[in-house]
């Protein structure tokens, strides 16, 4: 383990939990069998663009429903775990498949079930509000919260410095 | 009536109101019969992790609908009591089911029609953002308001007290 | 006009605007024809207790929809304008109604369509988030927003000085 | 380019990007087939009143769905272009329609795509908490966040200096 500059520059996956990282936790229920949750349009940005510049993205999530599919499948996230009540099958699947090392994944995750996920990638990274377990094991945890603008921020992060993100002298590319 | 340090370690069960405890008070109201009512998925977790360890919880709310049960049920929570107008009887029908002692319940209640229910149990606690009138009569007015964390660090505290929270040289528990 | 606190204990009639008063001010547009209006559980218990004491409650919105209707409709308030592009009319149909001279009607609203009402009525206030020309003309600036406690605070107030809110000598009463 | 007070003075029409602008940033994803978005309703009053004062008004968005050109309108906006990966087109197609120089165009943009259409107009302005890369190249950053109110203060700036907003000296207008 380098510093946190030079290995954030290694990530080429980011593995995401949903509840309180894509949404800041809350789950609105009304007569409808799924939950709705509710997305940050920002983050969503930095996902799209990410996945156009090659990166793999994993969706590991003990929330279940169509509508989370769907999500995630318009962003075009092909790896969704969903209703994982155990997230280290799914994380080891996805490592698996695309070959990936530790040190090359990151994950975001806000809760005790993310715990266990987190110790086996080599960039576990939180939001700003995760539960006190999590942020003892992160190794950064991010100034924004859940569904308000954490995953722009680590995944820009990320694309910055692997000069995969915008710059002001390009044209902003179509994405 | 010892400390409170002391006395959180007799709770055995959690009876909780609904709107503004398990959500910041907000009523979605569209064209659904049922209101929307929006969670938040760490109390949700705590609340799992109760009943998972034993703990009985109950939902006593004046408020009505299929998706108020439907939440709570897939939590696992078996008495839930809604359209209260009057909160006695169903505190009381809940401690006798359960032959519970008031030292061995919590209450947790934000408004006026709580107030009652709470003078009954040996723990009544409430959010931050409670009624003038609940907060005066609560034992311990938690740092997290209704729906953003109170009903995870009310039930998390608990849970420590017991040791039936998680710890960090113990693997984290499915759940 | 006399003081605040003397004229505010004349009240006996409330006459309120929905997005802003009752509501952030947000709109929430789906598939559905109407839009989706988020209450506060808060709000609706002092209306509903008000109600129950003799007040005289109306709506006067430029809203139009099912959803407002029933929302108000189930916490008994009668008089219900939608769809007020003026809503000079309806507050004067409101007060010749119930015999209300301008002294007993406090008006409370947070935009410019609420101006020409609020300026018939001897009691006009405000959300702390109103329009400037609507804090312009208010007696009273509530310190709480639109839709998280603002109609709480200010009929609350009015029942207060008037002996007509709960206290703690008695027994809550059921409402 | 001379100072601030004096161009916008000069607008004549508004050119409007939606997530981030007219909302927080939020999708609200449950079953249906379109997203959830939750507009302002001070914000709508502003854009009604522009456009009954005779002002143009267009919707520039990546997002797509019947909800959105519903929304707009209904407030009567006519120039409503969705799903637009590229915002260029969009802009120079409203501009050269209504015959509008750049200096008589205020685009409100938040994020990267509307980095391209916001060089072409000489008003560009953004919320609160736009991306950098958006401040940097806005003429005017509001003190209002997207969808709270962003869009009610750019829109008010431009009627007031224009003397087309309300005042007290008149009676309110019917909007």
């Amino acid at each position: 383990m380098r510093n946190f500059k030079e290995d954030i520059a290694l990530v080429k996956a980011f593995a995401f939990d949903v509840d309180g990282v894509f949404t800041d936790g809350s789950l609105s229920v009304g007569l409808d069998t799924d939950f709705i949750r509710t997305y940050y349009a920002r983050d969503g940005f930095a996902v799209v663009t990410a996945i156009k510049r090659g990166y793999k993205v994993a969706i590991i999530t003990g929330g279940r429903g169509e509508s989370i599919s769907r999500r995630f499948g318009l962003m075009g996230v092909e790896d969704i775990y969903l209703g994982c009540n155990e997230k280290l099958p799914a994380i080891a699947d996805f490592m698996q498949k695309h070959n990936l090392s530790p040190e090359e994944v990151m994950y975001v995750g806000d809760d005790i079930p993310d715990v266990a996920p987190m110790k086996v990638v080599g960039m576990p990274v939180c939001p700003k509000d995760a539960a006190v377990e999590v942020k003892a094991i992160s190794r950064y945890v991010s100034g924004f919260p859940g569904g308000r603008g954490c995953v722009r921020d680590v995944v820009e992060q990320v694309l910055r410095a692997r000069d995969d993100w915008f710059d002001g002298t390009t044209d902003v590319p179509s994405v």
